[in-house]
């Protein structure tokens, strides 16, 4: 049976299968290996997605197989200011924590053998979430989101990771290293561009790797063309 | 339930989830509605198809549920010339069809309700076929497939459609067009480009509405975001 790699998160999840998208990419990269399943909710933050989590995991796995692996990332809506346009996204940091721990404890329970990788959010440029909300570039007017509260929320689904001893990609410090980050990886200062979505991509692949999930050790379904024998092909399909 | 669409197909479903591609477009607009499941096998014929039909299919649909569509897209290979380079992945007309119907058969019996949509084999380009094959552009050389050959297992393809009833969409007839299709819409006279994934993103999502799969139709997995009340969120959630 091929394994499953199960994408669970808000916008940065769901809009995954964009052209230049991080989950398109995995989906290609594991073509021959591997099935990835989606489930990006856009707007969700911690404490929704706790509330649908059972029905939102319907059809994700075989009810005889566990997903390879599952990917939880959320925390750039939590981190919305609480005092802002977006404050109805906000949950407390201490929640989100909370959060994590019960979406990480819901997937243990019901896929005991699913590794379970945590995503940080991603850092935010704020004068393009001022363009995004309010139309304008205008200084002085104060973003919904900042780069430092989405690197708190960072921090904490890094200690979160650690005291449960998973796997955990930070993104929000990965994406900072590239030259340009505000404008090359992030389109609107929240959301990815190609770039940005390949920098993701090439922090899952190898998160992936250290797991023993890579498509160097994961077998391939069905022959490959490269190995049929062009005078006897039939060969390779057992007549 | 999620409803799901299966790809099945050879090297232009198998890459339908590089940018740009048609696989992943399906999968990013039905993102909240419909699951999409890979099953592309590069280089293989509908002869070849037909002996690991199986096998393909494990873990493609859930025992309980069949999937909405499934996508037959076979053709570019068995349109092989059976007198040049990839005369092994040659299969004659004859047999295309009767390969075509049993597959088809295959999906009737496994999935009675799953609604089976044929897809024609894609137009030739030659001289990109020369110098994809060759590494040289040479008029006085053979390409190893011709578009008239693709021209009549598109219409073997479009007869066994009539035949059982089945939707069909002509991609060889469709993509010849588009002006310029020879370099617009492949990329080595056989692949396609993003603007070639385009044209048969547009026709599957025409063919799956006249079936009733839309994203109009269909109802949207959980809330979504802008259905949302700011004032109270988790009225949205049943609390």
């Amino acid at each position: 049976m091929r394994p499953r790699l199960v994408l669970f998160g808000d916008s940065i999840t769901e809009q995954s299968f964009e052209p230049g998208g991080w989950g398109a990419a995995l989906t290609d990269r594991f073509a021959r290996q591997a099935d990835v399943v989606l489930r990006g909710l856009s707007g969700y933050n911690t404490r929704w997605a706790l509330k649908v989590l059972p029905r939102a995991m319907e059809g994700a796995a075989d009810a005889d197989a566990d997903p390879a692996a599952v990917t939880v990332f959320f925390g750039a809506n939590d981190a919305s200011l609480p005092d802002q346009l977006q404050a109805h996204q906000n949950v407390p940091l201490d929640e989100y924590q909370t959060n994590l721990r019960a979406i990480c404890a819901y997937f243990k329970e019901r896929w005991p053998s699913t590794a379970i990788i945590l995503i940080t959010p991603p850092p935010i440029y704020e004068p393009a979430r001022i363009r995004d909300i309010y139309g304008v570039d205008d200084p002085s007017r104060q973003a919904e989101r900042t780069n430092e509260a989405a690197g708190s929320y960072a921090q904490a689904c890094i200690a979160v990771a650690k005291e449960l001893g998973y796997p955990v990609i930070d993104i929000w410090t990965k994406m900072q290293e590239f030259p340009d980050w505000q404008s090359s990886a992030l389109s609107d200062g929240l959301h990815f561009t190609p770039t940005g979505n390949k920098i993701l991509f090439d922090e899952v692949v190898k998160t992936l790797a250290s797991i023993g999930f890579s498509k160097e050790s994961l077998p391939s379904d069905l022959p490959l063309y490269h190995d049929i024998d062009p005078k006897d092909p039939m060969k390779a399909f057992g007549a």
